[in-house]
């Protein structure tokens, strides 16, 4: 730990707070995990990055209007970088975000002390929870979230990892054969984010097709009508994240692998794809290891981001540095 | 940790042992690192798991005659279980391997308490020494073993990862698009293993001319005399390498990637094409991140073996699970 702030379990309530490129979500749990209040708004995305915090602070004040709680988790779009509260780097989904001090910039407008994470490690969370209250503490998680793009978070000995700059848990960005050749939005070529993402399915059926589609729903809706071309490209997508996260449970073992995102919820023609071509990679020891659902629903993020403020160091109001 | 035996410093002196297929190689080393004995004799590979424990066990006397020593470490070929002392499974490179109990075997026939690991967890375990003196014991290491086959060991926060099974670190296992649709050993298909080891490359340069070589140098000399098709089974060995370590540092965010094995020694058209494929898959904020040789030489898996007994449960005399 590069911070001299360590976590300390919340004895009142916590401000959870999931942003994502399009919403802020916001939630005021108690210490059993209750939900007291709810609230959400619009990202400011094109406003900056000085406006996105602004946001935060504002939905924090809508669930929490007498600062009842003290500390504050957020989940936050980006490569995030929970040691030094910074947002290491991110895509222009929020303009100006990469750079951001996220943590101590959000204790200064709150007064909270802050947890901060990636969305997806943040869902992950409780999942890791769950998981070591069966292996003595000592789970290994596989967490893939496949949506808009392909993130993911791993977990091992116990630990959520967090890896250099924060980036660990990028499973989007493993090469996949299945994306040979096809430009990625990272600048590399052929990573698995480019054909088993929902635009990646999308644009998998209009080169198949010659005709654009501008959703995955589109593409689902035309594959339970029989159109071959969208089979195809839904079950590429899904053989491709099969295919990759069986290597990744070669080369990290965990005991739990659960499939999460948008993506899966198309149905069994894609979750069968992707079962098989899991099962397909595995080495002998791993046989039997079958991919899951997520325990929690859409709520995951901003349950995991309240979680965030027992297991990561807290940011308090200060200098930025 | 399933097991009640917990890691010790060793005060005294420490046996190392290494396991391959062909060759046991022995040491005994004093607490401060220094060499005070050698040995070592073939493997009985053909003879069963009992010979091969009572070889290992009449090397370890040969290093240590007078019993100096109360602990031994082994780094073994095989998936290990350290805290089981299982091989969880193996080739039939040592017949009847799979299902061996290293560690309590071993103890029985030694008196020595017993630390176990596969053999490339054990060569990286000096790396990760190396690299948590300089991150504060938080380092991430990728280390990839390259050779007859592809191995290789992953830590995380500081801490060597075994997995389920104890089969992390399989980093050959991994989908490669360099590999597609060829089988590999493990039974799947297209995995970085069959493109990138030695005999990968030499089955590759088979195919491109099909003239078989049965060793990996004869193709090396043959790129060095000018040979196209050699060049390209190096190049598509090395690259594919590189691909897949490069998107397995996305997905781990390594501080340190280490690149070991026979394989690499073959020079700097090998280490060259590598570099480039791994460099070309990075996000962001891991560019920059250069695959480095290791620090030891040939001795690595004796010294890291008896390094073991300082990280790893030990194993005592007794009953077999």
């Amino acid at each position: 730990m590069t911070s001299s702030a360590q976590p300390a379990p919340a004895a009142g309530p916590v401000v959870g707070l999931d942003l994502g490129g399009t919403k802020i979500a916001a939630a005021l749990l108690a210490a059993d995990g209750t939900v007291l209040a709810r609230h959400s708004r619009p990202t400011p995305a094109q406003e900056g990055a000085a406006a996105v915090l602004d946001a935060l602070a504002a939905a924090a004040a809508e669930v929490d209007p007498t600062h009842g709680a003290s500390v504050l988790g957020i989940a936050a779009a980006g490569v995030i970088d929970p040691r030094t509260g910074m947002v290491t780097s991110a895509t222009d989904s929020i303009r100006g975000w990469a750079g951001t001090p996220l943590g101590v910039g959000l204790a200064n407008r709150t007064g909270y002390a802050v947890a901060c994470d990636n969305d997806v490690r943040a869902t992950a969370g409780p999942e890791l929870a769950a998981l070591n209250a069966r292996t003595a503490g000592h789970g290994s998680l596989l967490f893939a979230a496949i949506g808009t793009g392909v993130g993911g978070a791993v977990a091992a000995d116990g630990r959520m990892l967090h890896g250099s700059a924060g980036i660990a848990g990028h499973l989007g960005h493993v090469p996949s054969p299945e994306a040979a050749g096809l430009p990625c939005t990272c600048g590399a070529t052929g990573h698995l984010e480019v054909i088993a993402s929902g635009p990646g399915i999308a644009a998998h059926y209009a080169r198949l097709t010659g005709a654009p589609v501008d959703r995955l729903e589109t593409v689902a809706a035309r594959a339970a009508e029989g159109d071959a071309h969208a089979v195809t490209a839904i079950t590429t997508g899904a053989a491709a994240a099969g295919h990759v996260l069986g290597g990744l449970a070669n080369a990290f073992g965990p005991d739990r692998v659960v499939i999460g995102g948008g993506v899966p919820r198309i149905g069994a023609l894609y979750a069968d794809a992707l079962r098989a071509a899991f099962a397909a990679e595995l080495m002998g020891p791993l046989r039997g290891l079958v991919p899951q659902a997520p325990l929690l629903g859409h709520d995951a993020a901003v349950l995991g981001a309240a979680s965030l403020t027992t297991t990561l160091p807290l940011h308090h109001p200060g200098a930025l540095r």
